[in-house]
């Protein structure tokens, strides 16, 4: 995590002043659990509400405590009784530390989680707007880097917008897995605190409750969690690299925006970087690396050691602020990202029609020519179609017009029946079905 | 994927036999599809079933084509050719390989998780059944390796049980996630085979339809799938972890099974090596290690590259493979696992009753003592017992005497009220809570 | 390691064949050396080398022995008894299993290494013939996907050749690292067995010793080899990625070698796809993935645990066949590579010459116009060739010619002075230098 | 990287403070060069050395600039030209920013190890010292967690400094790798700078020179400079996880540090737990995962895209911080590490003597006695000891007296012959054979 690729309302969550309110409210609506129950005074649970629900937390303070104590609770907690005065003996009571610690670490996650799905959404809604733009813009598909089919750069779009949905689903449950409130004791046994604690900060802190917690909250939820996040970034992998292969200078078919001032403020017009997506491109490198060690954090000791401690501390913020900023880039990538039809076309038609080549197969099997006839005939024509292309990456000879004049072919075949297969409606008749399913209109 | 580590029920599903099977499975649905929608004959169709269904493919065949054709689609319908007769030239008719070789891959990899959903079931049962008989037995808990309060070795299964229970809805998810059919030819457009063909053999080979294909099903499925067993392999891990731990020399709470027979077969009764469960850790390591190609797989380039099927592959079998080996052999662990209640309680009480310092402690703040006084009080005991312990290893005195000989103690605190803090019911006081939460029932 | 990706040049390193071979060495070896130290019968080493140098192991044999003992290396020696007769009894004498085991792992992976580093020699062979060959074949070099400067297709093959030489190397310390012998029995004091032993043992089948064992060879130079090649099999993945963006449709620079009958064959010409490199990509994520479990298997507990081994049985031969075929694929992919030197100089020119935009921007300034004009004056002219090469991909306004024309450039440079800054030589002046670096010849 | 496991040598390496710095010399030291070849006045060099040499560069001035420029290169260089006035524009005369930016990561890495390879130099020897310490304490050696025969603590430390010495000899060579400088220009050919420059600024740098960069030094020497890091970090990690194990309740032969006063604090004197390796353990988890994204930068496209960037600034501080402070808190571990001899002799004798059943199976059948027979009677009296071992955790039995007392044994066997079967010397005869291996003194 470091400023450059970081935004506030990620970080916020992970600062230092957030971690020690989620720890107040915590210990704050335990000590209400506690009062209900008879265990502690009701006025101290009041009292510790009035006295610091809206006080600022001095980090400087507790960390000038942690020095002398060792211990990070700890010095929130001395800290916290300077503020609560008295009262604050009722604090804690039954609690271990990592009930503070983790049941924290959930509200961290859940709130990272909750961001990140608006990212997401406003990703979603930037891939909807642009894919409904561009639902008819005719582009050549391409399979290994060759051109195969025209699809439309709508359809490819649609395909973002469908894989990034699947990844909201996929943080919706990795949210709901991580999301869980664990107020259980030395070694989760409830033995110095009642269950009822646990439900009612859970229900407080919008958690839901650990049915069997160690010490800690059990670590393959948070191993599902930045396993989802690491599959998520290789999500934005996939689209940035759609968009640095369209912006290649040869390519050219999409640009990362640039403003017009930008535009002009360059001798070398035709270095415009696709910087944006590179980024990306490492970003999603990292994001998917964190999921490793969360893995390992698995297989903790017994009731608990502390080595995952130093693995979280590092991947809670690296992970969700390095994802939150990548997603936002993404999105404002594809929000502003410049489409060139015309080139789309260009590049299809610098084949001069051999996109066709396979229907023309087709049709001529179809009218009876045999298979082995159809495909000399075929093969013919295109290779020299392919051979002018070759020698100069933009063909000189027409297939259309080769094929027409080639009376063999025409045997079969009637102009009007050669100029159908031409015909690009032909491959995007079903892009209203596709992108009904996608979006549920068209 | 090695026979060593490899159970006959998961590979047969990756035999080339299997592999052909499904092949021929897809195409003949599609036919029926093709011929309902009247692009095809529909004797055709029934022909294809009729001379195909309960033939064994010949595998040797098709690898002699697929050495002449380089391509092993186009062998094994050649193969086809040979057993169909005329009418396999209504086979694959509009489609790619990649629809053949994609879905197949969907059902193999869904196949490959009900076993796998099979061999959680049996581990939740065995974990049910062991945690069940052991609810009350009592161990120490451990934090950080040391001992902390006491638990239930039932506890520590209740707690595996709820992780591989997670593990069971996370795989649910990823065998939904990655179930789907694409016959939507070459770049995915359906520009040459109606999308009905491929609702109705989604649902012939009981697989969703997926919404928007490339050539290819996007990775991200696939991602998905191999992380979450790489999670579910982590678990496995930290199952065996423990296990290792009880089985050392020195804490000997359990052990995995050895026959009677193998107990007297050795003249070093003390070397029983818990070679299961370190496998099982070296199993894991293997598992977890296939998520990271699964990742690198999604962003292909462009329609499709297929830089992913060499990953493919290896990871489908291995990791599927791997999981399934090591869920039954710990599943066999875990259902003949010796367990030494003994033991348990010897370990804890070897340290001379400290493990209830803490209560003591809390008890003479109680009772109006101060903190400060507390402290000192229990520590001066706690010390002469722990210093026993340290030089032999067995604590020859105890902390409970101590106590009950401490006048100052006595002074705060009665022989019934010391007496009752050294009660380990007070610690397993919520064990049935926890299990109602758990197992839904205690 | 599956059978499509294999060589049997590697695969047999790893056959049951030859590890029952280097087994019967280690122990043949040790035997001389326990005769040469008075601790057996000088005939029966001699016995043991006579009745079994020369034997074929009967692999099927010692399965069915170790299905009744549970334990391989017992299995071979009881099968070696069957073979050697009543002086087998000295054979492993003071000996403990991981002696064999891990020497025998020790010599596969020196092997594997010299194999390995037998296919890099031929890759820099075929890389350094073709760099030769095209030390001067002008290309554009690129930065971000975009043109920037030129260079020559020679340079990207010599940084290939300097990148391999690098691996080499790094495969050469990573060998010594793993080539050692540990004779040291149970926990590797010696107790039972003479040093000297290991060090005959060691020399004998061309190893060094270890200086320190446990039961085992430490891990952590395992770790090292894979890691190794994990690095190699990344910068295979460098080369396949280059070639597969050369051959996509609108680059088309190189291509993988197609045979005139191949070329032939399709009725798309254009499909002829990158497989060969988009494959090798494919592998290259594997062998990198099988680094993390070797770097897991270091911190074994105490002097070993057995976890390092399953993970071991796997990545062993999948790591080094699946690397060899990589490594040999792509020297015949580098060897039979079409270069299209003309498209090269195609590609460069469709921009019109922008390439050398910022030569003119430095003459202007260098003539004594202040950097904005020079700016100024540069960026007028470049961008009408740029709009007209956004327009269609190919520059139809040419820049030499626009700069020629332009009167307030022509205050400043003459003709000749403009034309001398579209010299090609200008770039590729020290590619000799260059060469002289990289292979020790230009 | 976070403050809590960082250390300052290391970070301020990483300080922006630093970087400018090394940039600056980076240009003036190309200036120097490009003087003495008669490209720029030498005036102006020394200028530039003369106003800036001891000047702190302003930061928070240069990414004001930055936040207009976009660029940090570009903003570097303009807050340089206020500090040296208009000789500036002699600076950076045909470099490009990569040129400046790699050759900085080359010497900030270089750097970084070379406060790597010091802190194992005082790990080493703090190994060495505790080795030399403990080169006669005797402790039982496990294999699979179980006793298996003596070792001593001596060779325990002996086996880690030998690993580390190792690590030292990987870390060197990577060093050497990551050491490079290239000045070579937009696209690497030297178009616009000659090859001298270059040479002159690496030898003032204290690098070698790259024999051929494209616009950047290849990221092959990057990945083997980190995937080092990650091995070293798992030899780490083996380390902390024998002391994690020699803490743990039940075995206790060995602890972290904790002062006099620490020891008084608590009222558990038992809860010492071993939070320094357990904290190494996760850190070393985090250090190898930098590893994978490393490797996944090595394959950049053509001359060079800038997906590494986002990867290194990420891990360049975070690997290099964190293995610095990990080997810095494992040498003070180790340096003040408490060691308990008695208890380990104690724990070996909680068996009864078992560790040398081994001895008297092969004592017996030297003395003529047959080998299922000796199993037999080895058996019979193991049996006794193990039972009585297995239920309290300490044996009542002695394996010595029930051997003494055995008839059938005696028949083989007299008193003084059984006796010195349990002679622990036995074990530790080749103790200083293997110091002198390791240490080349004992």
């Amino acid at each position: 995590m470091i400023p450059r690729y970081s935004r506030s309302e990620m970080t916020s969550i992970w600062s230092p002043e957030a971690k020690f309110r989620i720890w107040f409210e915590i210990e704050a609506h335990a000590a209400d659990a506690l009062a209900e129950l008879g265990v502690i005074p009701k006025d101290a649970a009041r009292t510790i509400w009035d006295k610091a629900k809206t006080v600022e937390f001095d980090v400087e303070r507790i960390d000038e405590i942690e020095r002398v104590t060792k211990h990070d609770v700890i010095a929130f907690l001395t800290h916290l009784a300077e503020i609560v005065g008295p009262e604050a003996r009722f604090v804690h009571q039954g609690m271990t530390s990592s009930d503070v610690l983790d049941t924290c670490l959930a509200v961290q996650l859940a709130r990272a989680a909750d961001l990140l799905i608006g990212d997401i959404d406003k990703l979603l809604e930037a891939l909807k707007r642009r894919a409904m733009e561009h639902k008819d813009t005719v582009t050549v598909g391409r399979s290994h880097g060759i051109h195969a089919e025209p699809v439309t750069f709508g359809l490819k779009l649609a395909e973002a917008y469908a894989e990034f949905a699947r990844n909201r689903e996929r943080l919706v449950a990795a949210r709901k897995d991580i999301a869980t409130c664990a107020i259980s004791g030395a070694v989760g046994t409830f033995a110095n605190i009642d269950p009822r604690v646990e439900e009612h900060v859970a229900q407080a802190m919008g958690l839901s409750v650990e049915p069997v917690s160690t010490q800690i909250i059990p670590r393959d939820r948070h191993a599902m969690f930045f396993a989802t996040l690491g599959v998520i970034a290789s999500s934005v992998e996939r689209v940035a690299i759609e968009i640095r292969h369209l912006q290649r200078t040869e390519v050219l078919e999409a640009e990362e925006y640039f403003s017009p001032g930008q535009k002009g403020s360059s001798a070398m017009p035709h270095k415009r970087n696709p910087v944006l997506t590179e980024n990306l491109t490492g970003l999603a490198r990292m994001v998917r690396s964190y999921a490793f060690p969360a893995m390992e954090n698995v297989a903790l000791w017994h009731e608990r050691d502390i080595s995952h401690s130093s693995v979280e501390r590092m991947i809670g913020p690296d992970a969700t602020v390095t994802l939150d900023f990548a997603l936002v880039r993404l999105t404002s990538v594809i929000d502003k990202l410049l489409v060139y039809p015309e080139r789309m076309k260009g590049n299809m038609d610098r084949l001069g029609g051999l996109v066709h080549s396979q229907r023309i197969l087709l049709a001529l099997t179809q009218a009876g020519c045999s298979r082995e006839d159809a495909y000399r005939l075929v093969q013919r024509n295109a290779m020299k179609v392919w051979d002018s292309y070759h020698v100069s990456g933009s063909a000189t000879v027409d297939f259309l017009e080769e094929l027409l004049a080639d009376k063999d072919v025409r045997s079969y075949l009637s102009e009007e029946e050669i100029r159908e297969r031409f015909d690009i409606a032909y491959h995007t008749k079903h892009v209203d079905t596709i992108f009904q399913r996608v979006f549920g209109e068209a």
